[in-house]
C-alpha cells in the first residue's frame, strides 16, 4: 500500500505552526507496512489543494490530508474536494444533530458557522470523530482512496487509530509486517548501539533494528516482513529475548508501555505510595506521574517548592543545608526526600533540584546541574546528572531520569 | 517571490524524525517577504527529488531543498541535480582541503567518503558552510534559482541566514508583506468567528484573517500585502485594533506572547506571589507557570494534593466539606485556595479540583467536570468548567482555562 500525504494550512506555510501530523501519521503508516511516497504541504487555496490531490494519487494508492475542516472562512478544503470529485455539498442532519449535543454538554450556543460545518460533499462516508465536531471524511475512486481529516493533532490522531488505519488494512491487504519494541532507559543511542552490534550484524535480512531515542529513553524496534506470519513472530521474540538479555536492566518495559506506566505498576505491586518534592521541575514530574489514569491509587501529591521558604516550611530543609550547600546539592535534595515522605505521609519520595536555565548558572553548578535523590523511611540515595542548556528539555529530561530513579529504587537495582 | 521547499530523506517519511526544517525556513522567508507555494518531502530517490523539482519550479521562483548533501550511501540529491541540468560532477579542489583542515582540527581522519563529497555539479555556486563540512549550491536557470542545503538543522539555518536569504533578497526585491497576531482566551474558534463576521467582511481583498485555535485558545492572525509597506503596516494596526475592541476582555496578547509569560508580567507589575493547589491537573499548572525562564520572581511554588488526606492536611481543607460536597466542589475548591495561600505564603492562589478521567465520573459529575478558584486573601472566584474525554486534554486544557482565571482576577474583570 502507497501513501501520499498532504497537509493543508497556510498557518504551516507562513511557518506560525510546524507540521507535527506528517511526521506522527508517516510512523503510524510505517507501523501498518505502508510505504509513504511523500508529503505535501500547501496554504489554503482551492488550486494547490486540487493540485496536491491529482500528484498525490497519480504517486499513491491512498491519499491522507489533514487540515482544513473547520468552521471558519479559511478553511476549504471540503469545498476542493467536492469539486475534485465532481459532486454537490449536502447537508448532514446527524452531524448538525451530534455537534448541538456536543455543544449542549459544554453549555455553550452553536453559531451558523457550525451549522456550515455540517456540508459534505455527497461521496463521503463520514468517519467518526469522537475528540471534536467535525467528522473525517472517507472517499473511493478507481480503486483509490482519498481521507480527509481535521488538523488538530489530537482530533487527527484518533480518527486515524479507530477509523483510517484499520479500513486501510482491510482495503489493501499486505505481506504480513511485525515489529516488537524494546524500551530503555538510562544509557544513549550509541552506547546501546555499540552494546548490540553483534546481535544487529547477525540479524537475517527481512528483520531490521531501530533507534528511536528520546530524553534519556531509546525505544528499539524490530520489524520483520514474511509470509508465515506465526514464524515471523516466533523469530521477533527470539531477537527481542536476545536484546533484552544483553542490556538486562536499561530495560524498563517493551511495546506501548511507558515508563510512568511502568512506576505505577511497580508501586501498586508492592503497595508504596509514592510523593515528589520538586523544584526546578516545577511539577512536570508530578504531572508525567499523574498523566497515567488510576494514578491515585499510588501518589500522594507532590510539593513543588519553588522558593526557599517553601523548601523550609513545606519540606522542612534546613536553613544551614541551604546557607551551606545551596539548594542545588545533595544534602537539599535528601532532606526534601524526608521531608517529603513525612508531609505528605507516603512511603517512596523522590526529589529534584537543580538550574533549569537559562539564568541562575555559576562556573561550579552551570544551567543543567540537576541533584535528584529517591529513598524510603530506610534509605535515600542521591546522584547528580548533567542536562543540557535548554530550559524545557532541561525540565522533561530531568523529570523523565527522576522516573527511572524511582523505578531502579523500587527494583532494588541502586546501590549504597 | 514565491519560493517552494523540498525536504529530502527517507527518516522523514518514515517518521524516525520530523522535518522541522521546513517551518523553519518556512518562518525566515515569511519574515522577508516571500509566499511559500508548499513544502514537498521525499525520500532518498532520484526519481522522487527530480519529480520534486519540477513541480516546485514550475509553481515557484525559487526551489530550496535541505537534505541528502552528506557522506553516506543514500544521498543522492547532488547526483539528482546534476541530471537535472544535465551537467557534469566536477571535484572542487578547495572544498577538499577545507574539509581537510576541519578533522585535521578536530584530530580525526578523513576517509574516501569526505573525498566524494567535494564532487558537485559544475553549474553550482558553491555556499560557504560555516558549521559543517559540506557546502551550500546555488543555481540558475531560466531566471529561477534552485538552492541546495545539508539538513543538519543548525547547517542549514546557517546557510540561510548568512548566504541564500541576501542573495535572494538582491535577486529577487519584491512586495512587502506584514502580519498581526492577536492572542484570545476563554472561547472557541467558531464563537470568536461569530464576533468579527462583520469585521472580517469589511476586511480589502489585500488582507486575510486566520483563526488558530489550541486548547482553549484561539490565535487570530492578520496577513496582509501591499506596495506601500508604511501604509500597509497602519492598516493592520487599525484592523488589529477593531478587532480588539470587538473582543474585549477575550485578548490576553499580542504576537509571539504566552498566555504563561502575560500572568508572568502581570504578577510581577502587581509585587503579587502566586501559588497553585492542584488536584485532577497534577502539578501541570504549576509547570505551565515555570516553563517561563525568571518564574522564581512571581511563583512560590505548588501543592498537588492527590489524595484527600494531602487536601486536608497540607491545605486544611474540612472533613466535612470532603463529605458532604466531595472533593470536586466549589467549597473545596475555595478552601484549597485559601489553605495554599496560607501554606505557602503567597498572596494569590489559584485552585482545582475536577475529573480528569477516564475513570471517576458519576452522572451528577461527568468526566470533564471541573472546578477550579482563584483569589487571594480578601476575595475568591469559583467557576466550574466542561472539559471533554481525554485525560490528557483536560488536565491541559484546565491548566490553560485557570491561567486565564488567574489573569482576569489581577485584571479585575472577575465579578462576585
Amino acid at each position: 500500500m502507497k501513501v501520499h500525504l498532504i497537509t493543508v494550512g497556510d498557518e504551516i506555510l507562513i511557518g506560525q505552526i510546524t507540521d507535527t501530523n506528517s511526521g506522527w501519521m508517516a510512523r503510524q503508516l510505517n507501523l501498518a507496512g505502508a510505504r509513504l511516497t511523500g508529503v505535501s504541504s500547501v496554504g489554503d487555496q482551492e488550486e494547490d489543494i486540487l493540485r496536491a490531490l491529482e500528484q498525490g494519487l497519480a504517486l499513491a494508492d491512498v491519499v491522507l490530508m489533514t487540515g482544513g475542516l473547520g468552521p471558519t472562512k479559511d478553511d476549504i478544503t471540503k469545498k476542493a474536494l467536492a469539486r475534485f470529485f465532481g459532486v454537490e455539498m449536502v447537508f448532514d442532519e446527524p452531524t448538525y444533530s451530534r455537534i448541538i449535543r456536543f455543544f449542549e454538554q459544554l453549555g455553550r450556543p452553536t453559531s451558523e458557522a457550525h451549522r456550515q460545518q455540517c456540508f459534505m460533499p455527497s461521496n463521503a462516508s463520514l468517519l467518526r470523530n469522537r475528540m471534536g465536531t467535525a467528522p473525517g471524511m472517507w472517499f473511493e475512486q478507481d480503486g483509490k482512496v482519498v481521507v480527509s481529516m481535521p488538523g488538530v493533532p489530537y482530533e487527527m490522531e484518533s480518527i486515524m487509530e479507530k477509523e483510517v488505519v484499520p479500513r486501510l488494512m482491510q482495503h489493501f491487504p499486505g505481506l504480513p509486517i511485525a515489529h516488537r519494541t524494546i524500551l530503555t532507559a538510562g544509557e544513549g543511542e550509541s552506547s546501546i548501539a555499540a552494546r548490540l552490534e553483534k546481535i544487529e550484524d547477525s540479524l537475517p535480512g527481512h528483520i531490521r533494528l531501530a533507534y528511536l531515542p528520546n530524553l534519556g529513553q531509546v525505544r528499539l524496534r524490530l520489524t520483520g516482513t514474511g509470509t508465515d506470519e506465526a514464524a515471523l513472530r516466533r523469530e521477533l521474540d527470539h531477537y527481542a529475548r536476545l536484546i533484552h538479555k544483553q542490556l538486562g536492566q536499561l530495560v524498563f518495559g517493551t511495546e506501548q508501555e511507558q515508563l510512568e506506566g511502568v512506576v505505577g505498576q511497580l508501586l501498586r505491586e508492592k503497595g508504596r505510595m509514592l510523593c515528589t518534592a520538586e523544584s526546578c521541575t516545577g511539577g512536570y514530574l508530578a504531572h508525567l506521574v499523574t498523566s497515567v489514569a488510576g494514578s491515585s491509587e499510588y501518589f500522594k501529591g507532590s510539593i513543588v517548592a519553588y522558593s526557599n521558604e517553601v523548601k523550609m516550611k513545606q519540606l522542612g530543609v534546613s536553613r544551614a543545608t541551604l546557607d551551606t550547600h545551596g539548594a542545588v546539592s545533595e544534602a537539599c535534595v535528601r532532606e526534601m526526600v524526608t521531608g517529603a515522605i513525612s508531609a505528605l505521609e507516603a512511603d517512596v519520595a523522590v526529589a529534584i533540584s537543580g538550574i533549569a536555565g537559562p539564568g541562575g548558572g555559576t562556573p561550579e553548578k552551570p544551567v543543567g546541574t540537576i541533584w535528584m535523590a529517591v529513598g524510603d523511611r530506610h534509605r535515600i540515595f542521591a546522584q547528580k546528572i548533567h542536562a543540557g542548556k535548554s530550559r524545557l528539555k532541561n525540565i522533561e529530561y530531568a523529570s523523565a531520569h527522576a522516573l527511572n530513579y524511582v523505578r531502579r529504587f523500587l527494583l532494588g537495582q541502586l546501590e549504597s
